[in-house]
C-alpha cells in the first residue's frame, strides 16, 4: 500500500544494495516512519522479537528473508550451511512462539534449500524462496480482500446508499501485519476503492497499542474514515446496533477452527455472538496449524513482560519523538497475556485466500483437502 | 481506609476550619496525594464534572456537601434559598448524567431542607443531611463487606487453604468510589482483614484507567495481593481457570437488575457467563433507579470527549508530575463511551447493603419491599 503517494512492503530485499533486507520499523509508527536494515539472522531475530515488525504474514516474511541471510553468512565459512540454516530456523522460531508463520516459513525454507547442492545454488534457492513467501502473502491477501468485498457489498446493499457499512477490528491485520494488503483490512480496503462507503472502529489494543497507533495510521493513509475506540467500548457499539461486521486477523488457527488472535478477541466474539454480528476472521491458509484441533489446550499463549502494560509511550506534542510513561503505581505488578483463542463455535466464517468457509473442520477442508 | 498510616474518607468537613469541605484529589493518583478545598457549590460541581471525584458514592456524597455549600452561599444574600438550591441542585445533577447517586443525593436534600423554615436551619439542615448522606455510604459499604465475605468464604473453603480466592474486578469500585470501603472491594478487604488469602486481578480500565491508577494504588495500600492486567486479558483469564470470582460496581442498577457501569463490564459479564464464573455486581440501594426496567433503553451513557482516549497520563519517571502524551496519529478522531449496559440475565446476584439477591425484579423486591 501507498505511504505519501510511494508503494512500500512491509519487509522486501533491496538488489541494487548487496540483497539488503529492509523492513518498516512498526515501534516508531505513528510517531515516525523509519526503514530498517537487516544484515545478519541475528538482525531479523532481534527484529521480530523486538516486535520491529509484527503481524503474521510480516512475522513469516521476515523470517524467510532471515533464512535466506543465514545461508549467506554461512555460505564461504568452511561451516555446515544446512546446520547452520536448521539453528537459525531454531532462533528464528524461539522469537514469538505463537506465530505459525513463522515455523512455517522456516521449514519451507529448510525443505527447499535441503533438496538442492552447493553452497551457491543453496543461497540463491534461499533467497528465492523468501521471496517467493513474499509474493505469496501480497497476493493471498489481494483475493481474501476479493472474498470478503462479496460480504461488505451484500451488507452495504442490504443497508442502502448512502449508510456506511460500519466494521468492527481488533489489533493490526492491516498491511503493516502483512507483506501488503492485510488480511482484516483487506476487504475492507477493496470496498473502499471500489466505492462502497465503510466506516472502521478500530479498538485500541491495548497493551501494545497496535489498532491506535498502526490500524489508524493506514487506514488514514488510505483515506478510509474511521474511529478509534478502547477495546471496551465494542459490546456497547454492538448493543446500539453501531456494527454491522467485525473482521479480526489471526495468528494461528486449528484445523478445527479456533482462533488464536491478540489477547481481547475472545471477548468482542462473544459481544457479536450475544448481538447477532457476524464475526468473521481473514487469513491466508499459511496461518493454519493443520496439527492442532483443540485451540484452548493445544495453543501456547505467550507472556510477554508486564512492563508492556504499566508503560506506554507516546508523542508529547506534534512532531515529537515518542516518550515513555509509567501507568501504574511504583512497584505494581502487570500481568501481560499476548493472545487469547476464540473457540471456533464464535467464528461465523473464515475469509481465505481461496474463499469464505465455515469456521470447522469439514468447512475448512472443503476448501483445503488434504490438509 | 488507610493512607500512609492515617485514616481517610474521600471527601469530608471540617469543622476545625469553617466547616470548609475536602476531598482527595483522585485525578493526581496514583502519582501525587492531593486533598482539595471545595468553598462553593460551583467548586463542587467542578471536582464532579473534571473528575476530582468519581465513583458512585463519592459523587453522591460530593453532591450531598454541594448542595450544603448552595445553602449557606445563599444565606444572608436575601436570595431565596430553595430556589438557589433547586438551582445548584440542577447544575450538579447536570455534572455526570449517569451517575443516579447525583440526583438521590441532590433530592434528598432539597426534601429535607424543604421541610425546614428559617434560613440558619435550612442551612444546619442541609450540613447534617451531607454528613447523613457521607456517614450511610460507609456503613452501607461496609454492610456489603460482610456479605459479600460469605460468598468468598464459600469459594476460599472450596479452593483449600493456600490456595488464594482470585478475583477479577473492573475498574475503581473501591474506597476511592464511595466514602469508605468501597462497593466491589469491600468483600475483598473484609476477606483479607479476615485472613482469607485473596489475589485480584484488577483490570485497567481504559480510557481513565482507574482500574490501573486507583484500585492497583488503594488495594497496594491496604496490603491485599494484586496484579494489574489490560482490559483484553479477563476472558482468557477465565477461560484458563484463573478467575473464581467477579465482582463489579455500578453507576446505576434498575429495578429489574440491569446493570449500567464502566464500559467493558458487558464484555466481562459475557466472558463470565461462557466460563461458568460468578458475576456478582455490588451495590449501596442508592445506586437503584427504581424508574427504570430497561437498562439497555432507558439509560442515557454518557458519551465524553475522544482526547481521553487519544491522550493519556502518566509518570515519565520515579517521583515525577504526571505528563500527557498523544496515543494515536495526529488527527485522528476517537469516541469515547463512558459507559455499557449489562442485562441482568449475565449477573449471578448483586451485593447489596441488606444482602445478596438475584439480580432481578422479584430478587430485588424482596430485599427492597416497596421501592
Amino acid at each position: 500500500m501507498k505511504v505519501d503517494g510511494k508503494h512500500y512492503r512491509t519487509v522486501w530485499i533491496d538488489p541494487k544494495d548487496g540483497d539488503v533486507v529492509r523492513i518498516i520499523d512498526q515501534r516508531k509508527l505513528p510517531f515516525e516512519f523509519v526503514v530498517e536494515e537487516l544484515r545478519s539472522v541475528e538482525d531479523a531475530a532481534v527484529a521480530i522479537r523486538e516486535m520491529h515488525v509484527r503481524g503474521a504474514g510480516c512475522i513469516g516474511a521476515t523470517a524467510g528473508f532471515g533464512m535466506f541471510l543465514a545461508a549467506r553468512e554461512s555460505a564461504g565459512t568452511g561451516g555446515d550451511l544446512m546446520a547452520r540454516m536448521r539453528d537459525a530456523g531454531e532462533i528464528l522460531k524461539a522469537t514469538r512462539p505463537t506465530a505459525v508463520n513463522l515455523a512455517w516459513a522456516v521449514e519451507r525454507q529448510l525443505r527447499v534449500v535441503g533438496e538442492e547442492e552447493g553452497e551457491d545454488v543453496r543461497v540463491q534457492a534461499a533467497r528465492a524462496t523468501a521471496q517467493e513467501i513474499a509474493d505469496e502473502d501480497a497476493e493471498w491477501c489481494r483475493r481474501i480482500g476479493e472474498h470478503g468485498l462479496d460480504l461488505i457489498r451484500e451488507i452495504a446493499a442490504r443497508k442502502g446508499e448512502n449508510a456506511p457499512v460500519q466494521v468492527l477490528t481488533h489489533c493490526n491485520a492491516g498491511w503493516l501485519a502483512f507483506v501488503d494488503h492485510g488480511s482484516a483490512t483487506a476487504p475492507i480496503y477493496a470496498a473502499h476503492d471500489a466505492g462502497i462507503p465503510v466506516h472502521v472502529w478500530v479498538d485500541e489494543t491495548r497493551p501494545r497499542n497496535q489498532g491506535a497507533r498502526l490500524t489508524a495510521w493506514e487506514l488514514g493513509k488510505h483515506g478510509v474514515p474511521h474511529t478509534v475506540v478502547v477495546d471496551n467500548a465494542g459490546g456497547h457499539l454492538m448493543q446500539t446496533g453501531q456494527v454491522d461486521l467485525m473482521i479480526t486477523g489471526t495468528d494461528r488457527t486449528t484445523r478445527t477452527g479456533d482462533v488464536a488472535n491478540k489477547i481481547g478477541t475472545y471477548l468482542k466474539a462473544l459481544a457479536a455472538r450475544d448481538n447477532g454480528v457476524p464475526f468473521y476472521v481473514a487469513l491466508p491458509s499459511s496461518t493454519f496449524d493443520w496439527k492442532r484441533r483443540d485451540g484452548l489446550r493445544e495453543i501456547t499463549i505467550e507472556e510477554r513482560g508486564g512492563e508492556e502494560v504499566s508503560v506506554i509511550g507516546g508523542s508529547p506534542g506534534r512532531g515529537e519523538a515518542e516518550v515513555e510513561v509509567r501507568l501504574t503505581p511504583e512497584g505494581t505488578v502487570a500481568a501481560n497475556y499476548g493472545f487469547d483463542v476464540t473457540p471456533a463455535r464464535l467464528v461465523t466464517g473464515l475469509i481465505t485466500e481461496r474463499g469464505i468457509c465455515e469456521a470447522s473442520e469439514a468447512g475448512i477442508q472443503a476448501l483445503y483437502p488434504g490438509f
